[in-house]
């Protein structure tokens, strides 16, 4: 695999997006059109008025993927230039998957002020930003901070994306387990940008809020302790709990999104009847599915990998509500559209899978709602235009669109 | 021509460059090699030596071109966001003349220093940066910190792709009049980036400081003058003169990169026998080739424009130096590779035009080295071997490449 992943990237030319000029420029004539002097009326209309930047030039279809480089994957802080393969692969997904253009940038910045200065001034470049692999705790004042000086949308994927494709996921296997998300007691193992966000969204969908206990390597995260930054301290439950071990006894569901091996056998056995464990650490989950699967059969499962049923990926996600906000100009990702994204993931999984689906799935010869089968799967077409809707439309209702719900879009 | 630039740019969507996957990514499995997992393995690469970046990303083809859409065409202060159609017009240039992916980058910033930092801060990104459309005297100023604080090639394209335009075509004028650089007597007016830029690299080639004169809104540039910038005082004269007329009076050549009509009958016709006029602003030149011609028969002109001979043009330099810098991995551009673009572009023109260049141009039956062909036209193949050849060699013998002179290039 590691041989095969450079030779991908380095043949027949190293990286892998670059610049596909759409308009036809072969001519002195169009030429003219392009450049000077006929670039020239495009620019007055823009300085009359800003909007027409979403008219004249690509602005309206163009996100920037963004970095400093502080948590790549699970390599942690390798820095803006050595991220650069992982951005490029996020250009790559969001064009491929939802026909949108992407600039990667790599940023070396210090500080966080100095990170959220930058993208603010190259913000006029973008329709979108598309903050990716940059730690905790520092993304959240990141993303707050450019969230409130922009007026286009600003998603930190690896939190509100992997939070929608997990609540997704978690509201459907619960369902499956016959439990509500209200009365699940769910525990969160790894408190970075992804724990925490995925923490505040199960909240706001009606996860009750002493049902939650949420562990960093210094234990269950409780109101008592006094080495908590403010987002940690915003999740800290009150509870006498301080181990995994104590907080996986009973529970109805686990999220990992911390690293390889830490659940043990006994924890899985101790917890409640017909839980859901979604053990997400990537390539090595926190556990086992062949280990789980022996410990209790009442378990629905997922992990991060394609390799085994029910993938919790990124991917179902960005592209298509990305889509759905820049087709309705909207000025922000709001949690409407994130929940309306949930839902819309949640609703795709219930209904009969397109035969084009799992032709692209060598081996799968059907799929139907159930333990295997909670969450889409990455190619189906349906979930370009299912979230793009849900997440255009609830921009539009919750008052954050500046362009209407589409034409082409489903009614 | 304004409603048809229009639609050019608004039809059938909006803006002219886009994002090209340049690796297939169709199935699961390439998806892993382009994203997670597969992707880790050039992070670890580069992480382990930063070269690798050249290797395993689009790093060594990738050009910003940035701006801070301060001095926009000859619309001025327009802004970032109201730039950016020009920035995507440059973009298309790069990629359509030299194959080199090139992102547009509106930078908001109110003050240089703050350009500077953003710049610096994005430069990871990329291979080489182009500056474009940034007010004198700042630019000077910005583009002297970028060059030393980045590894890459920073260049001013309004500077020196101009410049060096200029100086092909000037110095390609001078000799057909009969005319040395050293001792001819040449007038500049404009004292902006284009002509501080392009009296720098005449005093470079050979002009004598004496013979040149600068003229800005207040007359000659004399050393007497108390309100001058370093930039202006820089190029200063040590003279009487003090007017237009004064300057123009017996002088061998004009460069006009001024504003419309300033040039006047009386002052043509006071210039030194067989003149060399570059009556460059666009798209009115400084004087009206047909209004030259009945002064005087004498001279050999110049225009910034597509519609008469000897169009002085920067699309004939900055795609081809880039080329020759990027595939040699130079650290910057310097002044022996400006010069080695400067006299690829005047061999050029004086030999034999290959046919497939007159059948761009309809209507031209043949091209001929003379006073209607000074300069290469911009859609001859030549230039991209031999003015990137020309320049990849300098860096080298310059010692600023970090890559030897490419196999496929020209001995």
């Amino acid at each position: 695999m590691n041989k095969q992943a450079l030779a991908y990237h380095a043949e027949p030319r190293p990286g892998k997006i670059g610049i596909d000029v759409t308009k036809s420029a072969s001519t002195q004539h169009e030429l003219s059109l392009a450049y000077t002097p006929g670039v020239a009326e495009p620019v007055r209309h823009i300085h009359a008025d800003p909007e027409n930047a979403y008219r004249y030039t690509n602005k309206g279809n163009l996100v920037a993927v963004i970095t400093d480089g502080t948590a790549v994957l699970g390599l942690g802080k390798v820095g803006g230039l050595a991220s650069k393969p992982v951005m490029e692969g996020k250009s790559v997904l969001f064009k491929r998957f939802a026909d949108i253009d992407c600039f990667d940038i790599e940023v070396d910045a210090r500080h966080p002020q100095a990170f959220i200065e930058t993208v603010v001034r190259i913000a006029p470049t973008f329709g979108g930003i598309n903050l990716e692999d940059i730690a905790a705790p520092h993304c959240f004042e990141i993303e707050q901070a450019l969230v409130e000086q922009l007026d286009i949308p600003v998603f930190h994927d690896d939190q509100h994306g992997t939070a929608i494709i997990i609540a997704a996921g978690l509201l459907n296997a619960l369902e499956l387990q016959g439990k509500s998300l209200a009365e699940a007691r769910i525990v969160v193992l790894g408190a970075g940008a992804a724990g925490i966000a995925a923490i505040r969204l199960l909240l706001a969908l009606g996860a009750h809020r002493d049902n939650i206990f949420a562990i960093d390597r210094q234990g269950v995260i409780h109101v008592g302790r006094q080495d908590l930054n403010p987002y940690k301290f915003g999740i800290a439950a009150d509870t006498e709990r301080r181990t995994l071990a104590d907080a996986m006894n009973g529970a109805d569901a686990f999220i990992g999104v911390s690293g390889p091996d830490l659940v043990t056998a006994d924890m899985l056995a101790s917890m409640a009847p017909r839980p859901v464990v979604f053990a997400l650490s990537n390539p090595v989950p926190e556990v086992r599915p062949a280990l789980a699967r022996e410990v209790r059969d009442d378990l629905i499962m997922a992990t991060g990998r394609s390799d085994y049923p029910n993938q919790i990926n990124n991917v179902l996600g960005f592209p298509f509500i990305f889509r759905g906000a820049l087709d309705v100009r909207a000025s922000k990702i709001n949690e409407n559209m994130q929940i309306a994204a949930v839902e819309a993931l949640r609703a795709i999984a219930h209904e009969p899978v397109p035969a084009e689906v799992l032709a692209a799935y060598d081996g799968l010869e059907s799929l139907q709602f159930g333990p295997d089968y909670i969450i889409p799967k990455p190619f189906d077409p349906r979930l370009r235009e299912r979230v793009s809707a849900a997440v255009a439309r609830a921009a539009i209702e919750s008052g954050v669109a500046r362009a209407p719900y589409p034409a082409h879009y489903p009614d």
